[in-house]
């Protein structure tokens, strides 16, 4: 039986506060559920998940240039820094593996200066709006690209 | 056993020609592949599908407006229409049932001018970049949020 | 008795579903209605009119290009098509006779998407904001117009 | 028998000297002609007016202020001051009853600098480019939205 | 004696007006007569042309789309959809052949909303301002691409 | 026997290295054996050109300032001057005669600061993107525009 | 003992309508409260306060203007006339005296237009969005800057 | 012996304070001074001026409504009014007779704010940056222009 | 006795050098010195505050985070990430208690990429301009806002 | 009797055709016409002056470096070279003597892009609109500098 | 022998991956073998080196903040940070010393975005395209402004 | 012992005047004095350098096109061209060598029309703010990129 494929989950700022934060926006769910039900997910599409949250721009940066071997592909919800963080970006390209973009809301729904993406020009597709959903689709999505089979 | 949930998915313009239109972009599969993988996954998720696909605008905000009271949720992949289509936010408005807006490329790497979308201020998510694939995420999306279960 | 001026009054895409369509915007009478209130103020003018709607742009453009000739004077209501389409400001030069552009709700309380016009350039003037009246006002004005008394 | 409904009509600055400015633009006749018209009008409609013109900026927020209070309704044709006074805006707030906005010219057919309007975002509704027609239009349209008629 | 090359005309929404319409910015030839003349030159030119008129964009989607395995060449004039349709564009890219744009007045004198143009992304060239001619020079500008003499 | 109309072609800067200069752009022909190719066209329309080029911005203005009087037409290539002088348009409104400009490129597929031109304002029309040929189609139009055969 | 220092205070347009216009951005006090709760607090600093409103823009102009030689510090709420009047930051300047601007609401939370200030290029400092209480705290800063306290 | 020709010179807000007001923008010359030197000047070219000055846009825009018939030309140096003020582009429209704009200032090289005029649009000319000497020059030219002698 | 009130103060990047740093435009008061002056004024206002500095965009947002039922109100100057942090404007939205935003300087005065706030959406009000003492009118508008006093 | 303060005049391309080109906007008078008004200005006003033109920018970039040490004073009509040539400016600064920028037609009420100036920061001041008065009044300014009789 | 300048070289998000990191922009040297070439660099230039590499801006801020006191001279090339943090350019400030930045692609020829930089308002200079080299030049442009032999 | 490499070192217009002309900016060394330091380093670097300065945009283009074969490598100082002349980067392009662009001031630091190049795009790379320094660092870095050494 072949190893699973490797799956980093990156979480960035506020996102360890889901639940009690703004929840009309954001869900109830807390991210401790979150990773819960990827993980759950996960074992069903035989990936194996590695679920993170920081607050720190630069840590994150370390993740992901970390993941350069170490990773078959990430999904992340880079949150605020989605908008301001171009060194995530640059750190996704050096873990050079298949990126999903996640957001709980739909961010063309909110304020202008949520509307871009950093992220986005490095990513393979992006899932927005759709709440704790869009970590499990982003899961699926991956583990569809990973046995190749995203044929259009 | 309950009616299953009825879902409209409607496609854009040329996407008739999906499979062989810039297939570097697109893909390979053809709408019809589609068409049926959207079905199969239906049946599992307990769902009906609808399939459509027109390149008229006018058509489109006509099957739209026969969504209210006839569908539970839509999909739709406007293609070129996302980005010049008022008239189809507005008919997504009357429809009032949860939509899911699906693109096949990643939009947000592509020109300038299809980085808007006049869909996305009346849809719940938005699902973009992961091919053929995207739409059944959309209708496992759907049916979460149509059984309630999207809790965030 | 002279022949009554004819009068051509274009309903754009979605109006057909007003009455239902976000009533707390558009109000809650429907076209039909719409329409029986403008034949009668019409007979009070002494003006014939002829009451259509459609979701195509096409069509509008066609309707448009026949008036030259087998109309007066013009009221249209562009819905979605205002702020997208020039097709219909090009059939409104060739239809050469006085148009009055209404729109149900102010255009200018809502998105900025919908705060341009491309028939404004091609019309007398603009009634917004009034509601189904806004087509009575519209007639009442072509009227004076066509009898020459629109003096400033 | 009820007592009518008072209309405040405000003209802004310049509209003093109407009749021999620009008639191509405004046409020939003079605000004590449109006055009368109004006042004809609004015994019709069983509304009382009170027609004033001011060029001064301060002037006209004071009446606006006193309207609170003392008018049903508003008819304002702030002319120049229509691009550039926030203070008419917030007078017009306190004023607090239904605005109807008058242009003479069809702005959107101007300069780009004369196609913003401070005073749209609290005004029910605008008419423009019907020349003085546009006032009796306005009181019309006033009367209909005092007795409650206007249902879209 | 070789099969002559087949060209595509399409001409966008309103040119079935021309000679008519405006005739001091699009001249007084009717388009019957445009056609005509494409006929004779093409004639000359040794190519089959088909000459089509729409005012529906989805039309137009359709005979772009069809025009791959059937036309060797396109001359596209496509009026106010140049500025508002990117169906078009992306009906181009399905069409695959050399497309020359035609406009008859020079839109780079116009108003700035004409000075776009979603299809020159597509276009292997554009020629405006020249009035009917400019469909002549189309027909011969694609003659020399399919002779494969455009060198430089 | 007519004099020959006399038609000025001023070729801008660089295009002296034409051939050389990124074929895959500009095409591999050098300018004399385009010169060549527009006198061999010229006789045929029975026109007499007078091809030249200048690298000096001022030499281009005196020769444009000089075919006030001695030229019945101009074709312009101005290259980077396109986009950058303004005394070249003023210069061609001195030459008060029929404008064509050209190309070689087309450049609205290129560069945003070359999507502008100074010239076009004061041009009858421009042919893009046709490579040497657009001199020829050039050469063409304006034989038909000074045979006043124009007629859109 | 050294005579009191005198703060001129200026409210801009509609101010005389605090407590009625829009309780829920402005509050339920009068203006005339906010002058007793300056001229109270202004005792207690040991300064003494002229509080003057006007809907006048020229009205204020001259009272800045006399401000020169007459007043020590100036607070000002210029309310509309803030994002309007360039006259007024004129005058400021020649008032020559330390400036705090106040805002009751917080400007940077409001309409786009309401978010440039004209007088903060020329004041020390702004104070917004704290109500009255804005008014008691720009006192109490002017009177540290008088008495050289202010030392960063 | 004829008439003198009649000049309005109008000053707009803060102007009654030059001299004292930054002189090192606006010079140490007092406006008496200016209006002494005006006065001389007009007595040696044959003109009659009346020399004004107001803080108030409206008794501005009176004064001009009031030249037309009054005054064969203008000098207005409308100050901070110059950027703000469209009621006095519109009150100039009706004096109609030649107007000179004059900036005590280069207004071009100061804050962004002040490089737009409102004025310039219905003025002959504009002389800015040589201070009070400015003046001088207007009254020069409106001479020039009223002798009939500017010919270029 | 009730509690005092909890305040925390959150300082951002490089307020640890005040004093030293650029002090014409910081004032040459240390942030030591800053923090014994909130904690006397606090003492008289009867809050008890939690002063701190971080050069950590993930440390600042932490402590916000925490503030949610550890704090009854924030003061914060986020110095330079003002300008470009979103995380913090989320985690101020986390921490859901009045904050009140201080600057030493006036931004509006500054460069233009100083004068936008991510933080201002999420604040009662702004205090710019007023140096050291902005911390003391800070605390004070707190006290009054808790006190429940601020009526506008 | 002291040395006269000598003046270069420089004017830019096109000039040289003065009185031929679009006399409705440039006048009627010739170059050499206005070069002997303003020598016999000069006369009166003890100036030398140095009258020249050219197309060429670089040219006349040349005669401002000369100027430094050989003018006393310059008047520049940059014509279509004051909104492209920043070596223009350049030039002017190393001149280092006042510069007068004068234009024959006012600039401000022509194309958008002929109503910014790169001659204007380093001018003391522009004369505009006032046809070849202009020049003269230019003179005349630069004498009252060159005597330092510009007091404001 | 004086003690040798020393130079902090300060290299900001995921430099430490260089080599690996996209190598057709990038090159292949790792951050280790530019610190080699750097020190060689330095010690033949009399300069002492401090070679640090953070993916974290609240490090680098501290970092720079110490040079105040503790280095002579910095070479900054800030990555990802050049573009978004303003953190850094106050941290520059705070270190009052020369300042050159370097970055290893020519960052004019990317994206719109790497195309602004936070830090060259307060560097001396800076060099970018140039790859290693560009440190190597940095300190060797240090070196001589440090010696005082920079003179123009 | 190999040819030496050939350099080609171009400056635009005013630097002829450099060390006269504004040597706060551009320092006090002249052109000869660069030159020479040019010379003398391009001897120890084994190049051999051609410095050549002009005022004439069309002369340095003549001087670019005939790099192509006569040059192994240019470094170019366009002054003012920089930010108004493509022709010079389109001649650049026809050289086709290694291109270094040097500018003696921070152009970052200066007005925002001086912040753009059209040169960049053409470059290798950019040196801006270290004076004459900045010739004997292109010179090096081009003999690195010549001698193959540039790897990253």
């Amino acid at each position: 039986m072949p190893e699973p494929k490797r799956i980093l989950i990156v979480n960035g700022p506020n996102l360890n506060k889901l639940g009690t934060r703004e929840p009309e926006i954001y869900g109830t769910r807390t991210l401790d559920e979150i990773a819960a039900g990827c993980e759950a997910r996960a074992r069903e599409l035989g990936l194996a998940v590695d679920f993170r949250q920081s607050n720190s721009e630069g840590e994150i940066v370390g993740w992901l240039q970390d993941a350069a071997g170490s990773a078959d592909g990430i999904v992340i919800n880079p949150a605020a820094y989605t908008h301001t963080s171009l060194a995530i970006q640059d750190a996704l390209r050096i873990a050079a593996c298949p990126v999903v973009e996640v957001h709980l809301s739909n961010i063309f729904r909110r304020e202008a200066y949520r509307q871009n993406s950093y992220v986005s020009p490095v990513a393979v597709g992006m899932i927005c709006g759709l709440g704790a959903q869009g970590y499990l689709l982003a899961l699926e999505a991956l583990a569809g690209i990973l046995a190749g089979k995203r044929a259009g």
